[in-house]
């Protein structure tokens, strides 16, 4: 099975690109709920939760594991691909490459958490593709509570999307990476707020393309997958009605969710 | 030494509240910021989570407990005290005294996270004391993150407040209670916004009487605890910049914060 485990439910917007983009294949989903956000915790903290989600994904049958958290895409991507024996893909470089492919002026936009921004990763993985790059970095860490309230067009997130993203207008730059799998949802705000101009690069359908080619390379990774009949199954480590709210608002259908324990 | 847990460092206004009323007594905190926050999960993760918490105070030397959490008081007050053999104080019990006694007309507001007012234990407690009482209870999910943010004077934390507590004005209570630790922190927005003739109840302060009057009740425990000659120390389970900022402005000093791995 495609393996994907994220610090929530943001990352059932991987889980639905994923759907879309490498259909028939069976997904197990984790979402570590009962300890989200990632975002604001430690770096060793997420290293130690995201080895626990992949063994816990390795169990339940995953042959491939996607970091579906950028949060943990960004301190522990490395850490996971020296431990474990099989495919580690990460959120993260599929929409730097884009970012790099699409922008003209070299001067790229990213809005994450406080732990992504912190971690550089962006900035690092941009600049080795492309040296003369201008990355400006922005942390929004109210974004995510909003969308996990189901605030997708208030005035007052319209409000904090305006604080946030202007310091990245003024500084004009052509290409913005929605470095957070919360943000897809919001995405009919930042655009227009950010200028027409701006391209977005959305992290979670960079992510399922990249798996998509990534199959096409490995058919025989594909078929195997393909043939273990087993159905796509969404793990949450802690559920609320508003966490199934939302996952049946982003997969447009309701989502079964098995609490685990962990 | 004097217990106190919280889902983070909310609980912190609990814990200088305490410092101020009972001087001289050493406190054992401790903030589970690797798992926060509690308000937006299930009942018996919540209650998990408090047992784990309780006997690592407990470890650590305390001879009571309060449970400074509003979310973890309105769920597992309850189990804490049959299972531990320790008197255990709640941020709930005092201030709901505090709210019916200070109330003229009965009609009293509430505002917390998702978890204390879906549990119903302030409604239900109140009217136990007075049957007659209406209890208006509002949840305001998104004033955690806006506090661990600092933003408590900014124009947005403003608006989200006053589309808060609007129905409550609305219903014209004539008493709030601030029925989680972070709140005392937005005081002075809340006072204007609800209107000048509603009292605050301010759980954290409330909690914290109420302990100085147990403690004079129980003068050998009282006795035994200042003889401990312990410090103060406050455990965390993680820790970052902003939380540290955070509880350095509580406490208005510099807070000594030990990170423990839960």
């Amino acid at each position: 099975m495609i393996g994907i485990f994220d610090s929530g439910v943001g990352g059932m917007t991987v889980a639905r690109a994923i759907e879309q983009h490498c259909p028939g294949l069976p997904l197990i989903y984790f979402g570590d709920i009962a300890r989200t956000p990632y975002g604001s915790k430690s770096r060793s903290t997420i290293i130690d939760y995201s080895r626990h989600n992949t063994e816990l994904l390795l169990e339940h049958g995953a042959s491939i594991i996607v970091i579906a958290c950028n949060s943990a895409a960004s301190v522990a991507t490395g850490v996971l691909r020296e431990q474990y024996p099989v495919p580690v893909l990460d959120v993260v470089g599929p929409a730097v490459d884009q970012a790099v492919q699409v922008s003209r002026s070299g001067r790229i936009g990213v809005i994450g958490t406080r732990a992504t921004v912190r971690s550089g990763i962006y900035e690092r993985s941009i600049q080795a593709q492309l040296p003369s790059a201008t990355v400006l970095s922005q942390p929004c860490p109210l974004l995510v509570p909003l969308v996990e309230e189901g605030w997708l067009s208030r005035r007052e997130t319209k409000m904090i999307l305006r604080r946030y993203l202007y310091p990245l207008r003024l500084r004009q730059i052509d290409t913005l990476v929605l470095g957070c799998t919360h943000y897809p949802l919001l995405k009919h705000l930042i655009g227009p707020r950010i200028g027409r101009r701006v391209q977005l690069i959305d992290s979670s359908l960079a992510v399922a393309q990249h798996l998509h080619h990534y199959l096409q390379d490995h058919p025989d990774l594909a078929e195997r997958v393909r043939r273990s009949g087993q159905q796509s199954r969404f793990l949450v480590s802690d559920c609320t009605g508003a966490i199934r709210q939302l996952a049946g608002k982003i997969f447009g259908r309701p989502i079964d969710l098995e609490t685990i324990h962990v």
